[in-house]
């Protein structure tokens, strides 16, 4: 399965778990980086020096690439960003912000730089401001997400007209049936972040995950669009903003209900009513919690399954 | 390209044109089916004389299979059910409605039955009533629309687990990697609106086919939410709909506001600010207006091209 994106990454598959708050610690990325796809430590829910151990634990557990995904308007991310270089990261996905920011930067001290993107217009700024590789996150995706609200179905192909950079295909992929519709899209690659959030290896918390492989569908929708459109699970506090939303609050009102910490406490320390629980629509598609480096592997044995079946058209 | 779908509807190819109200008529049915794959008359912006003339203008200008589309809710549909039955139309694609309510009486008249749905609980209400194959229709495809808002990348693997029906998906596909990657992920064939709505023979006005093979990503979005979901192009209606939404107006009111024939009004009639533009989110990868016949064509030829380079991999 060589292609663009493993040598890029030097890993021997396509595959890369995301960097989710509070779910990518040193224990998911190594497992993935291991079983050979990329690990992503996720540094949105860190600071500097718990980045720090999270490197360096990782890179004890793994001799593999992994990779850190740092959301560029992260109020820490200048201080991130030290801490990557001086720990010679191999590779950065960033996101949430503008890739002319710290390419060049990253670029010098020796380290790939993946972008994030929902839209066209920004993969054509990846483009110019040189970016080894981007990612295309549809609609479907769990968290932060675009505002045109373009599924990976479209947005993929509409990506790959556009620019000829290495393409991962983000959104609403968990089987490897998942990343043979995305490669057949015109993607080299793909970036699981529900999927791998609900193995072992996760930190989410166990009350998290025992909900997330319960959803079916429509149990997710996207909320806080006023502020930053945001794919959530439809617990009590969805349905506050939900009907602040309904009678026309504004963004101030509802940047207040949001408050700070919402997402730690729902996701990390497992509280299903108060908290913000990110998730992506494919959770209804996910029904166990397995060891991730097992999740790598029944991706590629069903990839190739699914290839050698769908040539039989 | 033989398969449960093809076998089914007596087609060349498992691509079928959607019966959207406003751009499929017999021209456009008789195009598709003439190519090799199955045409749908749409049923939903006829009364019963109108629709027996377009069958028996199909009928005249092919002699291979095609369909007609019949939205169960539409206040003539049972009117319309006698004609379909009268004129003996080899199968009918129902929608908005309960499967049951017509499954036997057509199966009688020695009509197939193919029903659409846009979640599982609908896919088992199509087994129990005994309908031949589904249409699974994912979040970006254009007009009415399911309320869980759930993509095709998502839907389809989760029907194809919940039930053994013959498969055909439809939201978002629009080309041959379209169709390959909807048969990734477990689909049999494929329905698509948009892409046929946006040729020659489709009945729409050349005002609403021109804006369309302009859009942009972004530029169609899901609205009406508060009455029954739909996927128009952002115009001045839909900003009307969007502020009354905002500033928290009832089901009523919006009703009021949508009031009759907008539908008309845009596609048919070319008012483009005024109008109900139905269109999916794909229209942004659509950028020209060839023959039906092309595009069918065009779909087969692509999808052998991205099935031999897929496996490559």
């Amino acid at each position: 399965m060589e292609n663009r994106i493993t040598s890029l990454l030097g890993t021997a598959y396509p595959i890369i778990s995301g960097g989710m708050v509070w779910c990518s610690g040193w224990r998911l990325a190594a497992a993935v980086s291991e079983a050979g796809g990329l690990g992503l430590i996720g540094a949105g829910s860190m600071n500097p020096e718990l980045l720090r151990e999270h490197i360096r634990k990782c890179r004890a557990a793994t001799d593999k690439p992994f990779g850190v995904n740092m959301p560029l308007m992260f109020y820490l991310a200048d201080d991130m960003m030290k801490v990557v270089i001086e720990e010679r990261v191999p590779v950065v996905f960033t996101s949430a912000g503008n890739p002319k920011k710290w390419t060049q930067t990253l670029h010098d001290a020796g380290i790939k730089v993946v972008h994030v993107v929902a839209n066209t217009k920004f993969a054509l700024k990846c483009e110019e401001a040189g970016v080894d590789a981007i990612v295309a996150e549809g609609f479907e995706a769990g968290g932060h997400n675009g505002r045109e609200e373009t599924t990976t179905m479209v947005l993929i192909p509409q990506i790959r007209k556009a620019t000829n950079l290495p393409l991962i295909a983000a959104g609403g992929i968990a089987t490897g049936a998942g990343m043979l519709a995305a490669m057949a899209l015109g993607a080299e690659g793909v970036q699981m972040g529900t999927r791998f959030a609900l193995t072992q290896e996760s930190s989410a918390s166990d009350a998290f995950k025992e909900l997330c492989i319960g959803l079916n569908e429509g149990d997710t929708m996207l909320s806080l669009k006023k502020l930053s459109p945001t794919r959530l699970i439809k617990n009590d506090f969805f349905k506050l903003i939900e009907d602040a939303e309904n009678r026309g609050a504004s963004a101030e009102e509802i940047q207040e209900l949001l408050g700070r910490g919402r997402a730690k406490l729902g996701i990390f320390d497992g509280n299903l009513s108060d908290g913000e629980l990110e998730i992506g629509q494919v959770a209804s598609l996910v029904r166990d919690l397995p060891k991730a480096g097992d999740v790598v592997r029944m991706m590629v044995c069903e990839f190739e399954e699914r290839k050698k079946a769908l040539s039989e058209y």
